[in-house]
C-alpha cells in the first residue's frame, strides 16, 4: 500500500457486503490496516484523537471484515463488512453515515 | 462541506447507481464539487497535476451524476453515477479501480 499521499493514511471505504450500501469512510494507517486484518474487525486511525479505534468496540456495532479490496494505485481500500450489533453504523444512530443528499445538507 | 481536514480536499466515493459497485475514490476541492454539480459529470482535483479533471473527458467514459450524498460530519461525499462510454472506469481498462483483493495485491 502507498501511504505517502496523505501523510501515512489511506481512505478506507466501508461497504455492506450484503446490501452493497456504502456505510462510512474512515482513514487507516499501516497499523490500523494490520489490526483490521489481524482482528477481523474494521479498525481506523483517528486523526482527532491520534490513536487507533476499532469501530463499535464500545457500542458493540462492530464491522466484521468479509473482504478487502485495493484500488489500482494502492492508495485506497474498500472493506466489505457484515454489520454486527444493531447494525447502526453512524454515531447519530442512522444506519449509514451517508443519510443526507447534498441539497438536504446544504439547506 | 468541511474541507479543512485534508488541506482543502474531501474524498469522493464513486458508486454505480445501478449495480451499487464502488468504482473509484477521488478527491474534490470546493471548485471540483461545484463543477460536478454544474456539469452533471464527476470532476476531481488532481493532486499530482494540481488541476481539475473531469473523469472520462478524453476517453468518453464520463460518470454522470445521479445523486450526491454527504456523510454525517460533512467531510466526505458519495456520488452515485451512471457509467457512460464503454463503462470501464479504471485507467487500466478494468470496470472498477477495485479489482484486486488485498491478498492478491500483496502477493
Amino acid at each position: 500500500m502507498d501511504y505517502s499521499k496523505l501523510n501515512g493514511l489511506i481512505p478506507a471505504v466501508i461497504q455492506d457486503a450484503a446490501s452493497s450500501e456504502v456505510l462510512m469512510v474512515g482513514f487507516m494507517n499501516e497499523e490500523a490496516l494490520a489490526a483490521t486484518r489481524r482482528t477481523g474487525f474494521a479498525t481506523f486511525f483517528s486523526r482527532s484523537r491520534n490513536t487507533l479505534w476499532m469501530k463499535g468496540e464500545s457500542s458493540g456495532n462492530r464491522l466484521q471484515v468479509v473482504d478487502i479490496l485495493v484500488d489500482c494505485d494502492d492508495d485506497t481500500v474498500l472493506v466489505k463488512v457484515k454489520r454486527l450489533g444493531d447494525g447502526n453504523v453512524c454515531h447519530t444512530g442512522e444506519r449509514t453515515c451517508f443519510f443526507r443528499t447534498l441539497d438536504a445538507a446544504a439547506s
